[in-house]
């Protein structure tokens, strides 16, 4: 599905030289010592960054490009013939470097579009075209033999026909707004601009408020004519473009639908697909503005406020009616198999400790962009890494390179993998380090903070391939002009803190369902555009609009592999627990920032409401109406999880002062910390999800929720859920102190 | 030229009973004393409040629609057959309701369009038809006799040709931004959006950077379909529809362009056309969205930033070019006869203290809403006061009813009388009251400080005609909502705090030339559209979307004709001074605010420009490059105006002690305190205005700003000036705690 920008510039960071090992790591390391790195000492750093030199000479940006442009000269969506090939291509590559190689099958449900109609039949008639134009320019958008319609993967089939309803974004804060104005979706269909939350929220919201079909559409003003030139003359959206996706309810499980948690092997126990929970209740189409332009034209009732509007040379307005629209959709539901492409190195000394580095290779259409502008990208690692090998220097872990098929749909096959080796991976994987699409610009690092101090060492070494200074550095430089006043406190902290992850990519089975140390990396900034998901999203594209010669793919490979070589090699592992407390600490200051916010907000408005300030302030010839009133918000009980985390802080003092001497056990014990972060039980209503410090939002979809439990029940007010989600992280946090003491002891013993 | 929101939304206050005369002045009135208003005692304050209710019974809002559908049914510009039957038709209404009435003639240069030519001629040929449609829904716009077509007044005449650049607002800022893109518009034709500055800043800045043409358009985004549905099916902007106006250097000085600081009489001396300052000093031309989308779907270059951007279903880019066009005007240069009405009821007891109200008679085009709607809440207001005198309650001051003529090109009826009557107006004009275009919704107050008291109990007596509240009640309910923070600030203050004055009309030159104590009120927020200065300003516009009913018409009269007759009747003239050092200080304050963040951005900004960090931060493909480095910002000696505004608040302490008794000598010491606040120089670059507390600002026009000297001298970073000009308040603030000493004193005597 790709790193969005949203997801990568939540990453914070600034310039110093934080050069840190376990033997000197402090509550956030501020030491310098260069040349030595984290989990390594002096003799082994220098041997290290000696490994990663030799395996930086060996990138070829030409070697992407060819990559590159094979890969994605055809749509290859998984169970096309060209997904099937794009497969055997990586796979052979692999084996050819002398990876031991094997396809991982599995066979998923999975709809394509056999009926897609849609239509204004009222005031006047209108048909869609549901169909993105091929341009002369770029002859890849000629290419379409086995070209994927627009459409929403896991809609449910459906044909429905009543008055349209916009709804700006469609997220919660958009229905509340609709509410003061009186506006109820209940039985209509509704129209939303794509953004502001994963897509899949917004049929999973409507039909929550009683809408019976949905449609969802790119605004002009997103990522089209609105955001800059279009393509081919520029890389923002095509007035045909359409942004497919899957809308699977992945906030309650990714994956194969049928399956959930466990792997979707031929004799796997299935549900119904009646069963299944996480397909839409309605039905959801996407289509074009140039689509849209017509229905929402023929909306009537009052205007919408400004910052509702977007960029279509029309008044908005909210509906519902007179605008009336018949929608259809009926799929294939087919079975297919998912095939993922895995790679194994093994580790010339802990074999049985495994690196898994891994990016999805089916795509929507071409895909040049997403995924495989990642995808080159480990495969130009895997190449250097095996190369590196067979010169001599093995890495003494287990790497394994995975290239997923079906992410697009809802991160399939990576979790259909990751559930069906559930029991060996939570023994054996140290981390997940994923790719996606790239750009060009700035480095976006998301992951467990665990891995934060290993992430401002690379990204000190990484240099920016157009100008001369470290990634982190031109990061900074980024965030020095910021207006985001967070960011901007960030750079006190003096290095870079990484983002919490939410979903959106492969990393989501193994960091929040396993427990697995992840991390999602990429460059973003410089590229934007409006091809995500479309048919333009196309080799001509990429190389004029991202990442021309991708330079970036480079650094992307440089970044990545240093993780993978310095996971795979250290000692001791990397894994630092002063970055993940700070971390930790400053998400339970929100906690409270936003329990006292909401608790003032609340009372305000409330008293303004019972003032009859609202009656007085709005124009009594319009319908907006005050908002309603709310429950006034309790205070909570947060002393538990300050105590917890006092404790754990305390734990990772007493770490740092003592010299860690590598070994299986000990490694295995600071790899499976991650593991301490989930519960059995998982979160609320989604027990799949077992990560108590990350999750994607309920209600957000890809954006992240750090401390979700607690988090989600104060935001959706179901206060009376906060002192258990509040124990339940008490329970996270003293496991995680207990493991610490633990290693700490091994020590000193 | 009308109230615009921006003029009136500054106004803030606070809902209280704020019922104070001078006899129980403290700095800022808290004391509450039901039906005991400021100037008069328990007894005349009684005859006062009946008489008010009289007054109020004779407004009918069938009579100022009546007047309203006659005097806005054709075009009646100033110097028109229909402008002097307008004219006439006032003169008559007043005269027979027993005024003394008079013409003030006085001959002004005005220009007419006699050539307008608009065309692109590369890339491609366009002819711009600079021409507004009539609309079948509303046949006042087809009635186009002695219809004024799109223009900007006071525009050279000029043909030029030249590649087009896009300068957003073109306010300083956007030059700045600029040139951070390496782009100049020296030698180029520019085309600027209407809104965020008064119109004749944009072509004044455009030649003051080089350009040798200028082009104002409406973006839909602002006032078209992007803000609401368009006239006629909403009172949005039309597609052809274009906002006409002065585009005369009034910051300099308004009135007719040839006599500045003198009467346009007959025999007056003139400068010469060629001599004169304030017309622009290239071409400038108004047009539609309809001609300029053209124009800049032309244009080439890079795209504009996000928030350079408007509704048009394009890219917009900043050019120059390849857009070139072709722009020609001329006009004729005539010498036209301004015609003022001017109706007096003379005082029954100070016939020497001249009380005067005024509201222009001439429109752009229909003018239903600017001036007309004003007009006829004065028109009725002067009837009812004139029953009063006729039923035995006259005036005790002189009451001077004004109809302004010619005030869309430049306030120049307006400023020719006082010009012309100067002296006598400086020894006897106790107050100018203002109002022009009305709406619906909140009650708008701007004026002199010395008048916030009268004003809050006034706000707190009249009724809102729609909710059964004050109409400041409706204002505080409105500021609890907002979300800016110094409105809420204000909100614990009390009271209603006036917004300071700018201009934009009739009462610039009694306040700012001549020191006459003055307000503009109105109401606004709940009849926005944008009919303004176009052929869509008409009786069907305005009261279908604006006023239907004339509702806020008849409050309007309730408003003002209060002023006007406390004014007029008080013993002791309602003037206070609590209430306006309360606003100096603030505006101390702000000074002081504006200088600490500005020496704190600049310091900021050379930092990062220093480190390099844009070089790292921005694209390097891009053009957009650093900022420029300015000079650090100087620490001001800000003490001698302290020490000035102590001792004036000393001595308005003292003031409040004593009990005044009501003399010609006391109430003309009391409203010339107003005068003390100009100084014959003036201000730096504009001796015509004298005022030292508000002017229209030198680069934003009508906008105000407080503390003119220190405050422009420290925006435009004029640091050596900013000590003659604190010094120049301090002569303005010793005078005035002198003149304050002396009331004391005469009332000890």
């Amino acid at each position: 599905m790709g790193l969005s920008t949203e997801q990568l510039n939540t990453s914070r960071l600034r310039k110093c030289r934080v050069v840190i090992s376990l033997i000197a790591m402090t509550l956030i390391p501020p030491v310098t010592l260069a040349d030595v790195i984290s989990g390594f000492d002096d003799v082994t750093s220098e041997t290290q960054l000696e490994l990663e030199s030799r395996y930086d000479s060996d990138l070829e940006a030409a070697e992407l490009d060819a990559w590159l442009r094979e890969l994605s000269s055809r749509p290859h969506h998984v169970g096309s013939a060209a997904g099937y090939e794009v497969a055997k291509r990586v796979h052979d590559l692999l084996q050819s470097w002398g990876y031991e190689t094997e396809f991982a099958d599995y066979e998923v449900l999975l709809p394509t579009p056999k009926v897609r109609e849609l239509e204004l039949i009222a005031p006047q008639q209108f048909t869609a075209a549901l169909r993105e134009d091929s341009v002369t320019q770029d002859p890849s958008t000629s290419v379409r033999d086995n070209l994927l319609p627009p459409y929403n993967a896991f809609s449910i089939d459906g044909e429905v026909e009543a008055e349209l309803v916009f709804v700006n974004y469609g997220i919660p804060e958009d229905y509340e707004l609709l509410e003061r104005y009186g506006i109820s979706v209940a039985g209509k269909i509704v129209i939303a601009k794509y953004g502001r939350s994963w897509r899949g929220i917004k049929p999973k919201l409507a039909a929550e408020k009683g809408a019976i079909g949905a449609l969802i559409y790119s605004d002009p003003g997103d990522d089209g004519y609105g955001a800059g030139d279009t393509y081919p003359e520029g890389p923002f959206k095509h007035a045909s473009g359409v942004q497919r996706g899957s809308v699977m309810d992945m906030p309650t499980y990714p994956g194969d639908v049928l399956t959930p948690g466990r792997g979707a092997t031929k004799r796997a126990k299935r549900l119904a697909r009646t069963k299944v929970e996480v397909i839409t209740k309605i039905p959801v189409l996407p289509i074009s503005w140039r689509d849209a332009e017509p229905l929402l034209t023929a909306l009537g009732g009052e205007a919408v406020p400004k910052d509702w509007r977007g960029a279509l040379p029309i008044t908005y307005h909210f509906g519902p009616g007179p605008a009336r629209v018949r929608l259809k959709v009926e799929f294939n539901w087919d079975m297919v198999t998912a095939r993922n492409v895995i790679a194994r190195l093994p580790g010339s000394e802990y074999p049985d400790q495994w690196v898994i580095r891994g990016n999805h290779h089916d795509g929507w259409n071409h895909g040049a962009a997403d995924p495989i502008s990642g995808l080159v990208a480990m495969l130009a690692e895997a190449k250097s890494v095996a190369a590196l090998a067979r010169s001599g220097s093995p890495p003494k872990r287990t790497i394994i390179y995975a290239a997923w098929d079906a992410e697009e749909q809802g991160l399939i096959g990576s979790t259909e993998w990751a559930e069906h080796h559930a029991q060996e991976l939570k023994q054996k994987a140290v981390a997940y380090i994923n790719t996606d699409g790239n750009s060009r610009g700035f480095v976006g690092v998301g992951g467990s903070h665990s891995l934060e101090t290993m992430f401002n060492e690379i990204t000190d070494k990484v240099r920016d391939p157009v100008l001369d200074v470290s990634v982190k550095e031109r990061l900074f430089a980024r965030l020095k002009l910021s207006g985001n006043e967070q960011q901007k406190k960030d750079l006190e902290r003096q290095r870079l803190r990484i983002s919490p992850l939410g979903s959106g990519s492969d990393y989501t089975p193994f960091l929040q369902h396993l427990g697995i140390a992840s991390a999602n990396l990429g460059f973003y900034g410089e590229g934007s555009g409006g091809s995500y998901h479309t048919l333009y999203d196309t080799y001509e594209h990429y190389t004029t609009w991202r990442d021309p010669g991708l330079t970036y793919g480079i650094t992307l490979a440089q970044l990545a592999g240093r993780v993978t070589l310095r996971l795979a090699n250290a000692p001791v592992l990397p894994f630092e627990f002063g970055g993940l407390t700070d971390n930790i600490e400053l998400y339970i200051q929100e906690l409270e920032v936003l329990a006292e916010k909401m608790r003032k907000d609340t009372d305000k408005a409330n008293e303004l409401i019972g003032d009859g300030v609202y009656g007085l302030a709005l124009d009594p010839t319009k319908s907006l109406g005050p908002p309603k009133e709310h429950e006034p918000v309790p205070y909570f009980n947060f002393a538990p999880l300050q105590n917890s985390l006092a404790s754990l802080k305390r734990a990772v003092t007493e770490l740092k002062r003592v010299q860690l001497k590598g070994s299986a056990t000990l490694n295995q014990k600071l790899f499976t910390t991650e593991r301490l972060l989930t519960l059995q039980d998982g979160l609320p209503n989604r027990p799949w999800y077992k990560h108590h410090i990350y999750a994607p939002g309920f209600y957000t979809g890809y954006g992240v929720k750090t401390l979700p439990g607690v988090r989600e029940a104060i935001e959706q007010r179901e206060y009376d859920k906060v002192a258990d989600e509040v124990q339940q992280l008490v329970i996270v946090l003293d496991g995680l102190a207990q493991r610490i003491r633990e290693i700490t002891e091994i020590d000193s013993e």
